[in-house]
């Protein structure tokens, strides 16, 4: 049977072991906390850092094929074992480009992608000189993660909150909407598309609040989104299932915002709301099946559990219940035990094929469903 | 975190365990062979035998709940858990009533739930003065399973093939239809129905060839397969998820044919057909949630993937890729190291909303998928 790895152990993982159970494959799974979400579900866990060569490559060279759930890995580890014949989703020389914002800025300045204008900078004094570029979003190149290594710097007043590392200072888009669509490219070559997802952000936590699929966008805005979606992707010239982020700015221009090279929170409602989930059809990229059916069953939104503030320990859902009398609706339970403020927990997908009540309901979940601490025992 | 028991580690334990990982809940095994279908997407698993009283009394007395995916367990044992405040899905009464095929037919009898004709035999001695009652299908009261323990007479000269333990003799029906209904129930009684399934067998292995969702019968013997199944499970008395088979005789006439207390073959479709499936909807059930929606996405057919001929040992399936080139193809491969002939080792559910289509693309799977073994290694 197929010996495959996933690099990282959170809820992605765990959602990938869920598509896992249905394939003739056997899953290992590298990540430091053995009570991470992925260590139950999968054939083989492994303790160690994904970000250590030794590990990486010692975990890797047994295997057939490996991917990740998150970008920050050792990608000189993955480097030696796709030479040495393990594939790799994806090609870890897209891992490398992707991980550094500075690198990836500078892809899709050279393939023409529609991308926000931009700078490096390596100090803060490169940032001294930047005045005229503002208002601008400072973004370190590399570790970077739901909000940590970001800075809104709008006059001259905010330089000296920018970072002291390399970093890109990327020019402000005046945002419309944010969508992201998920990309899947065979290992022959072959793409599939799903529907571009609205995503609406938590502006305090930058955390994704909810998500709307398909976006609501006119055709023409569409047609855009779809043709850089698969030239970003084709550019990069490698197989795996990405997730492409991008803002439709004020004149209906459409522009690059980032590339994850892996399954994504953006795609999370497939799993109910599709007939082929992302994760579906990343095990089918890896396991040289036929791509699967991208297509809508109806509409849903998502909605991310997000631990509540001024909680931090063993965790308790509150409003379960209230959810899953919703017609249509399904819970994502990640299985940490802990919870703390900001942390994702969970998620709940909701079908309808009226926006205004998938909206509607998502504003229920978000009344009623909470990841608190509780002095009483669980239920 | 609520803690649930399964016992039995089969390929309807798998797919339970698939559906669990959604939700807050920790999962336990309990099956003798711990290199079953279940044994690795299980949170605890316990080596062990099913059908002892001290083993699933141990097993289950730390548990919250606890659920079969089998009927030949220990019943004692989860009656004594039962009096002790586990909560038994199904509860342990029902349990005891349809292991043995006697009692389950009396039930059926003195409730007025229309079945086919019957008498008890204990030897081949009471079997002797049945000649009247013949065309007719001996079947072992307890311990049957797959085809095991079930055989057809047909005249006189068959009375000598007969069972001589406590048997049930029951007289040939003239099927039309062979249907399922799978009905969930939860801890008030409340109910929700999944459409009927219409069966075909494959007649020399008496396995289940391939399932057809919505069963194609007229709308008046729809109503009496829902009022009937409805009956059967409301007079159980019990929570839980039950598979009611039954038969359509030539004159359109509906007669239960046994009910399963339990996740069942006659289900698998409903992963990818219906908004929430069976596994789903027994862990709502356990969980005390509100039930799902039984409501199909698409019509779909499910094709089992048995063990061919002439094959025993190591597993090796061949035609995955023809099979997941059709649209809206889904595979469940169980993880069973070993194939044998007739063994259930995977099943595919195929949507459509053209009953043709279906079994055409049906008839497609069966040709081109086998569960063999093979002299090259496994790719």
């Amino acid at each position: 049977m197929l010996q495959v790895g996933i690099l990282g152990g959170g809820q992605l993982g765990r959602m990938l072991l869920q598509a896992a159970a249905n394939y003739p494959v056997e899953t290992h799974v590298l990540e430091n906390d053995p009570e991470c979400p992925s260590a139950l579900l999968c054939s083989n866990f492994v303790a160690g850092d994904i970000r250590d060569f030794e590990t990486v490559y010692q975990f890797g060279k047994r295997l057939d094929a490996i991917t990740i759930e998150i970008e920050n890995v050792n990608v000189e580890a993955l480097e030696k074992l796709e030479n040495e014949g393990v594939q790799v989703y994806p090609r870890p020389a897209v891992l490398r480009l992707i991980k550094n914002k500075i690198l990836q800025k500078e892809y899709y300045k050279s393939h023409n992608l529609p991308s926000a204008a931009f700078m490096v900078t390596n100090s803060l004094t490169d940032l001294q000189g930047a005045g005229s570029f503002l208002p601008a979003v400072h973004k370190i190149a590399e570790g970077g993660y739901d909000g940590r290594g970001v800075q809104l710097l709008q006059t001259s007043a905010d330089l000296s909150k920018g970072f002291s590392e390399p970093s890109v200072l990327e020019k402000k888009v005046a945002i419309k909407k944010e969508i992201a669509v998920i990309v899947a490219v065979d290992s022959k070559g072959k793409i599939a598309l799903y529907p571009p997802v609205e995503m609406m952000f938590n502006k305090a936590l930058n955390l994704l609040d909810y998500q709307l699929c398909p976006a609501g966008i006119p055709e023409k805005v569409l047609w855009k989104v779809e043709a850089i979606a698969i030239a970003v992707v084709r550019n990069l010239a490698s197989h795996g299932l990405f997730a492409v982020e991008l803002f439709v700015d004020e004149n209906d221009e459409v522009l690059v915002n980032e590339t994850a090279p892996r399954v994504h929170n953006s795609g999370h409602h497939t799993i109910e709301a599709h007939y082929s989930s992302q994760f579906d059809m990343l095990w089918r990229i890896i396991l040289g099946y036929p791509l699967g059916n991208t297509k809508p069953i109806l509409s849903s939104i998502m909605i991310n559990i997000i631990g509540s503030e001024g909680h931090s320990g063993l965790v308790n859902y509150s409003g379960l219940n209230e959810v899953l009398a919703i017609d249509n609706a399904f819970v994502h339970i990640y299985g940490k035990k802990d919870t703390k403020p900001g942390r994702k927990m969970g998620h709940v997908t909701i079908l309808s094929n009226e926006r205004q009540d998938l909206i509607h309901k998502a504003n229920k979940v978000r009344g009623a469903l909470t990841a608190i601490t509780s002095a009483q025992p669980e239920s």
